[in-house]
């Protein structure tokens, strides 16, 4: 049971929602993929001594730090994995990747352009010492997603015409939901903008091979107001006395679109789809075929093709669970599907591979800043009258 | 079987698509609904004297005319319904209500804002008179659709918060499909804007009962030039020699818009998303619960009731043939749906009970005003810069 | 208009839910086929001269008669079309075939094997004279059924191993639905075993081309008495005072089978499976491809393609509107789906065409015939503790 | 990060695919649940030290023996996880017992109704001394089915009527598919019926509370011979030379069935649903509503509330994600569905409950011996013409 292969020490920043699911990534791995490294979960860091040692004994981290500075020193850690909200993510990745770590970083990859612009000069000198970064965009490693971006890659549904992307959820319908963290301009950068339009747009460009050249952008802010929270985790708070606060992000934000290649597009992110819980939908229509995903049933993509004569056509649903579909086949035999955490399993094994072979993992912090411009370019859309706006870069 | 009831004479303009499937609802609506007066499918015309004989023998109507404007001036004829293209519209509608007939209107009303100003103009006199018009938006009359109109007015999903739109067809995908008159901006006006996301339009409005106040818009035309047609019928046709010619309307429009009452709402229509064959779907999501309707599953109506527990809450699929549905009483027991043709029944039978009742029937031409203002403020912003446009009127 | 083709009289039997389906058949077949013949609504015969009158006057029936005997006896009725229940279909339709008329007689053919064999001895030897029947399984010409039908015939699912049907409705869950005649053995021979069994045997024989060889049946009454009846419309009624009556026949049958190919077969049919409607399933697995249907969703098909390699393979689902599709082709644009009625508008369709042309349709009286002997089976396998019973014929 | 709960070693005989997935639950679940112990995973057996020894590296097993019988005796294990095939169930899960360690095995809990009972007498008389057991219906464990029984527990579909249950899988339909140990009856006792009609004849009684009193069978072996074969692993593997070998299993096993509370019920299971597969499916009717479930979409619970007035109800779709049910709230916020492996997760947690609280875990190798009661009347039924079979006990 000796282990030949390198042993890399990771150290975890953050202990909330994404750091519970990266805590199981990082444990089932190794289970299930052949890496050419060997990942240790060596040091979890988060500012309360206390909450930060129980969290560590239940995820199974062998070590704890309450400051991440000094988790970035240590000689166990060699791979950073940033699971704060997007205020901190700018400072802790660039000491991460100056001290030599390799990075992985919660999406967005920042809260602001030029955050991330500053994150991707460090990144490429990084790289050029052969030290990786990659920005967490989970849902590319859904295997029907994989298996959509394979299939357009290969020609399968010809030229794109459409892109049709939603990401709907309904976590903050009730007004009465208090003002947490996300819905803090200061320490989320924006609201479903950036915590869920970032993902249809990255898993858009994705999926397509084509980037977004412009938009037209509109959002909305339906409760003005909210309770304070006292305390929150994941998506659910409680909220305390009388007193509320002001929020100041969007609830809801449209976009039409063009992209790269001629497509035409059009997006929509919202916590207000009362009955979505995490509808993250996205279908592409070309000259040869469809694509369609939902992330609700996460183990299905949905498939037109147009080569087969109209009488015995028909949107076909496959079930991304057979051996030969990306991911799935590491797992259980067709038909038993996996669920939202293998996301980030799949993502961790991409990012080991990467570093253990010495190549740049994809999303890179590049591609981030993308995301990040497709977002700025709707918000100066959206404040100037929804006129066209073209995307930086 | 001697009938008191007052007999209405039909004279239908037109016999193609529209014409077969308004063929059909006269022809059944009597059977079916309790009726205060009886239509008689009495005169049918179209331009060629031996078709239009072939179509009245095949489809039912008692005598031709090769001039609509003769048919006009028919004694044995109260009732006009219009199912030519939309360039047409203005003229024969004007002049049916001005000799005191009765006028039923395919949509979209007319190919301009400004023939529909004037068409609404010359309805309203004739209202005055007890001569009733209406535009045809069947799709009002899906069971499905006026159910989710009455639970929306019933206040069973609250405060709207968002609308979604779509009306999705391939037909043309094929650019070898030739330029039929619906590709030809003189003959319909525009192209999958006016041909379908009408449609989507009045629905959206007339199941929210918010209008739209404002547009960003942007449309695309993705084959340019077509071979030209030798002939066509309803949504199919063939190619002749080499000759192309330029496609002068939209292939897909794409906007977002803002609502009345506050709502936030996103449209799409396209003639080219390849396997969706007629998926006119809406969703609206508001504070108290969510519906959702695709027309490609025109029987259900799903709810989503936010006042349950979330423990058991979820999206529930009403099948739309229970006695108490709208329309769905008059025809089978549960679990026996309807198809597309039934619309127009119901469309039909609206129409005459208001005929009979001497009321005004809905919606009216000035609905169908509104909804050419706002396909108009689309093309407006598209042109624009996809700024932000306001509705008129 | 004249019109060149011999034209029949219809004398239809009966005006309640089959014959009001029935007449909206007879109505439309003319205006979307090209018949050889011209069917004409001659007469109509119920018990009741107001009632039959009301009824004739509403569907469009020229003329009534109280007693059957003298509508089989006109000159003016050429085709007899029985829609009463089943205790009179025997007679009606031995009478009529001796008569030299056509017959369409509703399912099941009748209420005893003994009847129904009855039948079919007349109805071979009109055949001979060039006289008509055939038994009205409407189910056959759902398009999507149909085109299963073709699919398995054209060896798309190869060897068939498996089917699997269910009719599942809900109308008598509740105690106090009323004692109607449809839960009496006198009137209906049967209860779910006749009336809905009947459909998913015939459906099953026609679409594998397989015959039911053997069954192991089991029945249940799970409300032994009623409220009588006072009135009743098609599955509808009102209970009258406080007394009750038995319930005679079975409110569910469930049986496995084996089929004359080697598939092996599971049948369920019930009145009790609360909030399916008309869920007419059936599902077949062959050794290179599945389909399945629901009748609640009738405008589709479900394909599995085995052939396809396993990553690209999946359910599809055939939207079955296409011009291509069996008789899909003669309504609407693809898209735009078809309800129940259609069926019945296709039945009379293909049965004019039958008669038109001088040859026999399908299903003829012998494939009703088959049925009721499965059917028996069924009944007799339940009484001997379920054993292994063997199909006669 | 000292922890004072009482650790317990597991000790696992079997690494093939369930052993792979007990693995990853024995892994996760402290991080998930609180739990009264601590598992440690401490002891792997195998017959072969090498792959043994690999396979425990990977899975993460601190130790390995070679023969079981070895790790029954090491004082580090203190619970024994059965993963092998049904053959030898009894004699390690009976040593197990005897030598004072908890068991958790994988059902069939024995490939004969006699090694059961030996077993459950076993069980018994170890319960007595606190020594627990359990058999591992999964299932029970996924969210929706658990939520599914609370329901049913609670009243809310009433009196049950019919019981519909279905396990459809695909990975022999290949005639080429090698004669691997689970289509041998001395290794796997039978075919479908043991192997997955065990799992719906569970649930089925768990779900409703009731037990099977009879049944009438039939079992199928569609295919007789199969090529030998090489190596297997899971659901797949590859055949070898030209040798055939005969297939002493059933293909598909088909029951109806009765229930103790009144209910009719109706079972199929197979390997040759070409296109289905892992559709473990069920669905009860009751007097007040409905429930559905399919594993292929192992995240929804379908419900239908009788109670609703007719024109509001309709099926509607649990997505079992939500905070207040069963296991869900342990994971991720609503809408971030589980996948198959987390059933055994939560299998583990209640099994490490219910030792750690000293009470004894459901189901319990009484339940097993139920179940395969159930399936040894179905082997007498179909041997006897399908002859209505009462099942012991």
């Amino acid at each position: 049971m000796t282990d030949s292969r390198p042993a890399l020490g990771v150290g975890m920043v953050g202990y909330a929602f994404m750091g519970r699911v990266h805590s199981q990534a990082w444990r089932a791995v190794g289970a299930f993929f052949d890496l050419p490294v060997a990942p240790v979960m060596a040091v979890l860091s988060g500012r309360s001594a206390e909450r930060t040692a129980a969290a560590a004994a239940q995820l199974g981290w062998a070590a704890v730090e309450t400051d991440w500075k000094e988790l970035i020193k240590r000689e166990d850690v060699h791979i950073v994995d940033i699971c704060t909200p997007g205020d901190s993510h700018a400072e802790i990745a660039i000491a991460a990747l100056e001290a030599g770590k390799h990075v992985l970083c919660e999406k967005p990859l920042a809260n602001t352009v030029e955050e991330a612009e500053a994150m991707v000069a460090v990144a490429e000198r990084a790289a050029a010492r052969g030290v990786r970064s990659m920005v967490a965009f989970n849902y590319r490693r859904v295997p029907a997603v994989a298996l959509a971006r394979q299939m357009v890659a290969e020609g399968r549904i010809g030229e794109i015409r459409h892109v049709r992307a939603q990401y709907l959820q309904d976590w903050i319908t009730d007004p009465e939901f208090p003002l947490v963290w996300r819905l803090q301009k200061d320490k989320a950068g924006s609201g479903a903008l950036g915590d869920i339009a970032s993902h249809i747009v990255d898993t858009a460009q994705f999926i397509t091979g084509q980037l977004i050249t412009g938009v037209s952008g509109l959002t909305e802010t339906f409760v003005k107001r909210r309770p304070l929270a006292e305390e929150s985790a994941g998506l659910s708070a409680a909220g305390g006395g009388g007193a509320t606060g002001e929020v100041t992000v969007d609830d809801a934000a449209l976009f039409t679109a063009r992209m790269s290649g001629g497509a035409v597009a059009s997006f929509e992110a919202t916590r207000f789809a009362t009955g979505r819980k995490n509808a993250m939908r996205i279908e592409v229509n070309g000259s040869l075929g469809s694509i369609a995903f939902d992330f609700e049933s996460m183990n299905e993509l949905w498939f037109y093709d147009q080569n087969l004569q109209a009488e015995e056509a028909g949107f076909r649903r496959i079930y991304v669970t057979e051996s030969g579909h990306p991911y799935a086949g590491a797992w259980w035999p067709p038909g038993h599907g996996l669920g939202y955490e293998h996301t980030f399993t799949h993502e961790v094994k991409d990012f080991l591979e990467a570093v253990g072979n010495g190549t740049d993992p994809a999303p890179s912090f590049a591609d981030g800043l993308r995301v990040q411009r497709v977002l700025a370019a709707v918000e100066r859309s959206a404040a100037d009258d929804s006129r066209w706006t073209t995307v930086d870069g």
